[in-house]
């Protein structure tokens, strides 16, 4: 099983607008240029962020995305979730009520056990990701940038972002 | 992102076969049988267990599936990762080294903070998954059972097993 790779793009990009949450944001394309990404691509991650309630602006030809809230209530399961979809990653279809000893629908009431197990690792693989807000994403990736980078990384962002009017 | 649907299957066959470890197994004809699957699908799960060392035997006419080992050293992360894979779910391309501000790759040593918190919540999902052996699966999956589904189950176990040499 695969995360879409529209994942770590989207991380990516919340990751830097993070920095300038709550009034200054970037446009698709300096988004887009950061990563080197294709534009459409990164279009695309923005948009799924954008329906989830993580961003919003963007459109427009002077449109720029922003946060939507502050970076501490943005978790990496939000993100996910938003490029990934919701549908659980272990679908159970049932095949304990199929053949010669077919459990009968009534007495299914419980989940199959192994459906139940598997939506337990999947509880915890999302707990753990739920831990994760981008104010900590940041602070571990700022930490791990070096001096040269890291002011190379500001410059950028001083150039490019846009501010809310 | 979604799990192999062979998985469910392969888990509920190595279900069927654990009470009939060491010595007694099916043949494919019965395991698809018993869950109403298509035969040359089945097929294509029991290889994938063979492979993984998981079941043994399977083939010629008279062949059958046994447990390879018992059900207490199997666990349904040996059978996740025998049919869907053992690569990770998320798959870092390392962006942070592209674009304007891109880290030297000679910086790069550690993982980035974003791949590094996907990777902890893919080791708990494993760990989770892990910890359930077929025997302790089996005896839940048992539990759920009514008394008639118990004795359709022992009665259909009795007629379709073979027994090793």
């Amino acid at each position: 099983m695969k995360i879409n790779k529209g994942v770590e793009w989207a991380a990516h990009a919340c990751s830097l607008l993070g920095p300038l949450w709550p009034d200054k944001g970037l446009p698709l394309s300096a988004l887009a240029e950061f990563h080197e990404l294709p534009e459409a691509y990164m279009a695309k991650q923005m948009q799924a962020l954008s329906r989830a309630g993580i961003v919003k602006g963007g459109r427009g030809r002077n449109g720029f995305y922003v946060l939507s809230k502050s970076p501490k209530e943005i978790t990496l399961l939000d993100i996910l979730l938003a490029v990934d979809g919701n549908e659980p990653m272990f679908v159970c279809t049932e095949i304990r009520q199929n053949g010669p000893c077919a459990q009968a629908s009534e007495d299914c009431t419980s989940p199959c056990g192994i459906a139940a197990h598997f939506a337990r690792a999947e509880r915890q693989y999302r707990a753990s990701l739920e831990k994760i807000d981008l104010e900590s994403l940041n602070a571990g990736v700022i930490s791990d940038l070096s001096p040269d980078n890291l002011r190379d990384a500001a410059d950028w962002l001083s150039e490019n972002h846009r501010t809310l009017g």
